[in-house]
């Protein structure tokens, strides 16, 4: 288990690396449970979806954004993006802590499954790297995972048709043959995912639980910001900045609609 | 208008650019009608989609599509993307012509168009751009052009679900706002949209003709290629040669499903 050096209130903010929105719903996850530590998130729009490329480039390009961050000078930086995790597992790079969201994810589903029949929603890319598979049995080879690419989440969560009835019929169609696995937990995969978390879990049932990347990377930050005190955000001087590669009014909203209430600075990089 | 300067059957290929595999509609449209030039195609596919991209960005990663097309040699490019021709419609660049697929569109929509009341399918970005207005209303300042943003429709057929009863609905969905405004024909305002032409012809009635970019941009360019002699496929020695900045596996079997019976040769670019 790494630990982060610095001290966890220090003013180095904590980094957070995505293709594009999907990520700011783990932003949110932890700018909510650490409401005094300053963030910034780098949003690869220029570039995105990473989902259907391949494992090379998408190195590549998390190699670019975590050279970024550092330069900022990030405490710690989190690969908040699946399919970039999955193709990216060191614990650090630059001399700085990398958190992964896939292994938090598997260690969250283990510890809350109780039958070890876990359903994994993913891009393709994710569900082809096998990097769910690898961080579950690493800690429990008897584990069952049962995964599912869903490749049209990204773009209707993007579209802002989580509540559309075609989310729900798309969604009826990924996950039905995941049904008769009898699986007690399903990890969302993508951290788009949450947004359409309503229409997964009608299909799945209300017996399911669902793991998003947010909650779990923030239990486990709060295990490593070891003495950390949770404070009322009121109280809280700290920064959320947003960069990204390609600053279009679509994603100045959809940046928005996920963060709110949070208040945040949105910066193009030129 | 402007000419090709080498002669016809030169031996110098015509380059096409898209971001991904759309431009594979427009590639086999002139591959069918030219059967003795050769093609060399650019996938820009590690930075695909462009549609919510902003318009500098996608005028940016244009020139540099271009720069690459006339490093190889060619005589002629076709930019076979209307999202990055809406931000690029210059006649030549590096002093080779350039053909977008809006102007040829326009040009033929009109043409066909009795009642001069135009609808046209596009990405967010090209509805945005209004550059089809802008090509319609140069020729005929009086047509009326009634714009829909589809941003579903590519990841739909990028998924190979243009058969799928999902995208009758969401055609439906789409394409019933313009309904009453009785277009008699259809610009499919991006070179996904063919692949998707059956689920959308369905909506709009068979009395509605479609207009898409490759027949097109064929007219256009045996316009140009004066004196070009229509031979039979069987006499060729041409080449057909495609590159993309990551060729996945996804990548590749789109691309052959999209262009058969053609034979081509895949390549990634390094």
């Amino acid at each position: 288990m790494k630990s982060i050096k610095a001290a966890p209130l220090s003013r180095s903010p904590i980094g957070l690396f995505d293709s594009g929105v999907g990520g700011l719903t783990v932003l949110k996850s932890l700018a909510l449970e650490f409401p005094l530590e300053s963030f910034i998130y780098f949003g690869d729009t220029a570039r995105l979806p990473y989902g259907n490329k391949s494992p090379e480039i998408i190195r590549k390009y998390t190699e670019q954004a975590l050279d970024l961050l550092s330069s900022r000078g990030v405490k710690a930086s989190v690969i908040a993006c699946n399919t970039a995790s999955s193709a990216f597992m060191q614990p650090s790079y630059n001399e700085i802590p990398v958190y992964n969201v896939i292994t938090p994810s598997a260690e969250l589903a283990l510890q809350i499954s109780q039958t070890k029949r876990i359903g994994l929603l993913a891009t393709r890319a994710t569900v082809a790297s096998r990097a769910y598979e690898r961080a579950i049995h690493q800690i429990n080879p008897e584990a069952l995972i049962f995964p599912v690419a869903c490749p049209l989440f990204v773009p209707l969560a993007e579209e802002g048709l989580a509540q559309d009835p075609i989310t729900s019929l798309i969604a009826y169609r990924y996950i039905s043959p995941l049904l008769p696995h009898n699986v007690d937990t399903v990890i969302l995969g993508c951290t788009h995912y949450p947004l359409l978390s309503e229409a997964i879990q009608k299909v799945v049932g209300n017996s399911v639980q669902l793991i998003a990347s947010g909650p779990a990377v923030a239990e486990r930050l709060k295990f490593d910001l070891e003495g950390y005190t949770r404070l009322p955000a009121s109280e809280s001087h700290r920064t959320i900045e947003i960069f990204c590669s390609d600053l279009s009014s679509h994603f100045q909203d959809l940046a928005q609609n996920i963060l709110a209430p949070l208040k945040v600075d949105l910066f193009e990089l030129v």
